[in-house]
């Protein structure tokens, strides 16, 4: 059974935003696996996505699923957590015990709602680099993230080039292009317009047992945006859950019942307010901003960088990562790029790891 | 200026729809343009797709926007309105004069709401078949349709072989795959839970004075679908509306105030049952129904048939009528199968007129 560590950090140093703004005190989870060497050499860092969380691998007690890339660390594995000291933390903005729009809003004694600030994924990449210092951790072996998870990988890689030796970025992109922005905007508007949601002063209480329609449909919508079209055909066909029920009105294909199941479920284990700002620094994504050019914020990058992208991925297109790659190979950057052979969409990069483990494995290696 | 005629047909026999329900009575609004010829030979069909409506072309006094059709149907063009009498009719189940579910439902002085019978693109297709049997038109040049008006074009082809002489169905499928089921269930579940809509019992003026956010909300799901990752790329980039606002919150990308315009708009002009329940006909819409299979279906057709898809389609895929072509020619029967070069995405069909007009202009001229 894989050992971890759940820890959390208290900040009271402003942070300084993106946006002009401050963010001051706050909290970072963030969980641990594996030894840390003495000389602090074996450190791979994992981001997560936009409804992930620290608790990346093992099990919890009294939980039935492990954390979202279990397959991928632990003893023996790709991330082998017998070598190396893996660290993941939960992103300021998100609902898993960093900072977020429902922490207390100090000095008041209720939460931010929509006082909190807008953050940035370069705002995400700037506080866990403040936790690595404070750790003592200066210099890491790896940085590995999917989808916002690899926006933050390359973050880490353009504003810190000295700081990870490889960078590998997944189902991810440079820019976050308009079919994302809108898939997310689909969410947004759905959760704003909830009564339930009451302009952001819900009691999140009540959301966990009775749900949040708006964020379930809007939920819905990033399923579609996470599986394509071949892997719903394959999934789901058009299989009908009653036979008999054809010309019900709301009779239930498969792939009804299925998004129906996770945009409910998702309504119990997370924070609306969280969505609207996670997905608002998805939207604004752009690797980019703050420097001349993409070139110009490529040019910076120094770690050996792996990307990978998904054949199928309808979220982030293989041609946004392929776009990255040009631009690196035209700079004169030597680097990776993989397109992985696969039809199941951009949730590829968390379901099939056998995809692109051995990557992973030989790029920590050292092959 | 293209004149056209609308004109309303009642009927009073039951039609007998798949589910084994029965509409009785029931009204067809229609449209015409160009003159029936002596014989009767000169009749082309159009059929209209999910929003559609009867009035494909010509401009209705104090309107901006013509028909949805007009760059193709008219004087000299494609669908040359001088040699061919043309003829739209709304679908039943529609909001635009057809008998649907905001329809008085008999012998009560209210309307059906979720009374209304489930009805199927073979239950529009009949109705159809219906009117221009009274309208004394019993063989037609031609048949032509793009979406869910592809679809009854492909139910004309196979059910009434005699019927056209002519099928052209563009930017359509076999059988509604789960990709396409799951963007209809995301605005299905968007309207039943918003409270305006008050499970049926909604009123329509209020809706198309404030309009109703569900539905708002799954039009900006089916618009994603209509589009393309490239043509939204290219259409919206990612422009912000304000310079000054990318931190906050509410900030809006060009695609957002897109999808936001078009959104709401829409609930100004249709009928959110008619969407449940046309959206619910694109579900279970699948030409093998009561055939022994697709083989066996589409071995009845003897029009000549034109299937045309178009490369970016993300919501019917090219490789849907692929599949019709290629079950085709494993039966020995003749059509055609063009795929249309297109980044456009599925709204190609209304869109890029010019890239298969001269298609539909070589058929009807028999070349």
């Amino acid at each position: 059974m894989l050992k971890f560590q759940t820890e959390k950090e208290h900040f009271t140093n402003p942070l300084y935003l993106e946006s002009g703004r401050i963010l001051e005190p706050y909290d970072i989870v963030y969980e641990t696996y594996g030894e840390l060497n003495e000389d602090k050499s074996n450190v791979v860092v994992i981001c997560h996505a936009l409804t992930g969380s620290h608790h990346a691998a093992g099990l919890y007690e009294g939980e039935r699923k492990p954390g979202w890339w279990d397959g991928l660390i632990g003893s023996g594995k790709a991330v082998d957590t017998d070598r190396y000291f893996v660290i993941c933390a939960n992103v300021i903005g998100s609902c898993f015990g960093s900072t977020g729009p429902m922490s207390e809003r100090p000095p008041y004694n209720e939460p931010y709602r929509f006082k909190f600030p807008v953050i940035s994924v370069k705002d995400m990449v700037k506080a866990q680099r403040i936790l690595f210092d404070r750790l003592g951790i200066h210099k890491v072996k790896a940085i590995i993230g999917g989808s916002m998870g690899g926006m933050q990988a390359l973050h880490f890689a353009v504003q810190f080039p000295k700081f990870a030796e490889n960078i590998i970025a997944l189902a991810t992109t440079y820019a976050t292009q308009p079919w994302a922005i809108a898939f997310n905007k689909v969410a947004q508007e759905a959760i704003l317009k909830d009564p339930v949601f009451n302009n952001g002063y819900y009691d999140p209480e009540i959301i966990k047992e009775e749900g949040l329609s708006g964020m379930a449909i809007g939920r819905m919508a990033g399923h579609i945006s996470f599986l394509s079209h071949e892997s719903m055909q394959q999934k789901f066909g058009r299989e009908y859950k009653r036979d008999d029920g054809l010309f019900e009105l709301f009779g239930k294909f498969q792939v009804e019942s299925y998004l129906e199941y996770n945009g409910y479920n998702f309504t119990k284990w997370f924070d609306p307010l969280s969505y609207l700002y996670i997905t608002k620094a998805i939207n604004i994504y752009d690797l980019s901003r703050g420097y001349d050019s993409l070139d110009d914020a490529l040019g910076k990058i120094e770690s050996n960088l792996i990307l990978v992208s998904f054949k199928s991925d309808m979220l982030f297109r293989d041609y946004e990562m392929q776009h990255i790659s040009k631009r690196l190979k035209l700079l004169g950057k030597k680097h990776t790029y993989i397109n992985v052979e696969s039809n199941y969409g951009h949730d590829a990069f968390l379901v099939e790891l056998d995809l692109f483990e051995d990557y992973i494995k030989e790029v920590l290696d050292g092959k």
